[in-house]
């Protein structure tokens, strides 16, 4: 029997007020890739919101399988993800990887679960909805068995500018990103920390990692700055740089949109953080005027005062499932144009709590029905 | 007498092939703030580069006086900075900070020495020459005394932009940087070292430097990301943002050019990246057009095949004194938008490289004579 290897980390819900304890009438709900690092969030999330649980199936890779995760008290061991194993599931997550979804997210929908993939398998498939529940939760209802949830680095710009776009509309778009290691998952984060320690020490390093697991090149993440995330497409962007331009595009339903993205990987742990430029509509709009906007923002915290040296930054976002939004400036050359700084936790709004959001709003709009 | 701090550095220098040896008949030269992170290269590059030396006088403050450096072999003892330490003076750098400029500076240039200030004191003085010399040389004939060396995270946009802006004109430049801590002095450089072996051993950390020395709050850096470099101004830009705006236009000569910057600093020891969107003037320019300016453009070196992998790294970057450039991408929505990633080391291009080719420049044009 392997070891919890589960991180525990309390996480901080403003969004979420749910009461809803574990009955005999709640769901039967599957985790497939529990024991990566966006699994073990999805199962502490469940438990932390008191997700409506009837029965807990947590599913992995046959090297993952065996291991021992705590819910709510209870010791549930790790099963090896096959398609019987979603007989009965109401709800199933998937975070394993694409092949793994485009392999076991069909088998699970014809045993009649919902599916909310966590992976770029059917992100831009168009009978697929993209989902931020503060942006497009309304697309829920044209689902088909499976639901999309976004990448991290969108995820958090998106539920940042969607209430900007109802306020003042939106032309453009063009951000640069700083992202944490811990979205090439465990691995990653445990290179970088070798490294770290290797390179304090004078010893030397054997990068085998970053930035693309498989790829022919690997690259020193510790003190350095690596400008590619995910493979390359033909036209010089990467697939990460690709998946922010069209997903945004998709989930704002806007195919009109001018975006463009830099992707960029940086030593830190958790947090992605993200320099964004945008052109809004409307004219005359000002910072306060963003300010009054992102104030009432569903899931967004501003914290926006220089005076005070009051802005966003990974360490304080870790472990909390708010998207933090500060630096917000007029352009001194663009009337219509805006600079600001969104930071969020990756694993979190980036990820497991997004995919736990779309859960809890099919339940409120009648979308699932436990099968018992 | 106090121990030889000097970083031992070897550089590669592609752009400088001088080859006059040190003379009787070479200039008195004297480096203001030679112990500190920028003088010591200077005084390393200027030994490297055998710059035509008959005496150096090197100088700092009371506490760092005594200090003995070594240069060609040879032990010279740092003095206490004083006007009269300028007589006979013929080149003087200056590099301890904008109060020792502002105060000191003038005395030089009273005693016959031009002036070459690595502060921000003098760069936005309209009778003040702000030179990198691939980009405006020629400003250094309008000199009255004082040229001003620009801004770090200036110097290696606008040496990588000028032979674009030179082929198909420029009218916008959107940067976004990831900056070093060396640019913010030694003691960030302990912090952000200091930091990350205590939090590597789950201790605590008391930040006390960075972002800006003096300043009420401070921040983790290591591991982290702070978006903020430099001190506030009225209009929610920091200094440091407004210095890239500003000296951009004035390097360039473009007073119309829209330009707009957020600057941010990051746990990387040395090495600036910049994530830069210009627009260009002509239409139809494309990626490769853009690569073959770049080829052929002084004190620039093409890093840019995404199938190789290949793109510049501040990790790569350290210690030679080009500019990096890669990931060149058009934009997908406006025809003449691109893309681009700038990497340099922010201590020898950034600050002693290009004080010491401004002095180089002074010899060719014949701007500078020994007083001997």
């Amino acid at each position: 029997m392997k070891t919890n290897k589960i991180i525990n980390r309390t996480f901080e819900m403003k969004s979420w007020k749910g009461k809803k304890e574990m009955t005999e009438s709640g769901f039967h709900v599957a985790v497939t890739g529990a024991t990566g690092a966006v699994g073990q969030q999805i199962v502490q999330l469940l438990a932390q919101t008191n997700f409506p649980i009837r029965k807990l199936t947590l599913l992995s890779s046959e090297r993952s399988a065996g291991t021992v995760i705590t819910y709510k008290g209870k010791d549930i061991v790790v099963e090896k993800a096959a398609p019987e194993r979603y007989e009965g599931v109401d709800i199933a997550f998937f975070s394993a990887g694409g092949s793994i979804s485009q392999q076991l997210a069909p088998e699970a929908v014809k045993r009649g679960a919902i599916v909310i993939d966590n992976t770029s398998a059917y992100r831009m498939d168009e009978t697929v909805p993209l989902v931020v529940p503060e942006v497009n939760e309304e697309a829920l209802h044209e689902h088909r068995g499976i639901i999309a949830n976004p990448n991290c680095s969108t995820i958090q710009m998106v539920a940042a500018l969607e209430p900007i776009r109802q306020a003042f509309g939106l032309k453009k778009v063009i951000v640069s990103t700083y992202q944490a290691v811990s979205g090439a998952g465990v691995q990653a984060i445990e290179e970088m920390k070798n490294q770290t320690k290797a390179l304090l020490n004078d010893q030397s390093i054997q990068p085998a990692t970053l930035p693309v697991k498989g790829a022919e090149k690997h690259y020193q993440i510790a003190f350095n700055v690596i400008p590619q995330i995910d493979v390359f497409s033909e036209n010089g962007y990467t697939l990460e740089e690709m998946k922010m331009m069209n997903e945004t595009k998709k989930i704002m339903n806007m195919p009109a949109l001018k975006v463009a993205a830099t992707c960029v990987r940086l030593p830190v742990e958790t947090g992605h953080s993200e320099s964004v430029y945008i052109e809004v509509e409307k004219g005359n709009v000002t910072t306060k005027d963003i300010h009054e906007v992102l104030q009432k923002a569903p899931g967004v915290v501003l914290q926006d005062n220089p005076q005070e040296q009051l802005y966003p930054m990974p360490a304080d976002a870790v472990g909390k499932t708010d998207i933090f939004v500060g630096r917000i400036r007029q352009d001194l050359d663009e009337n219509n144009g805006f600079h600001m700084w969104i930071v969020s936790d990756n694993l979190l709004k980036g990820a497991a709590w997004n995919s736990v959001q779309i859960a809890q709003s099919l339940i409120k709009l009648d979308l699932v029905k436990p099968k018992n």
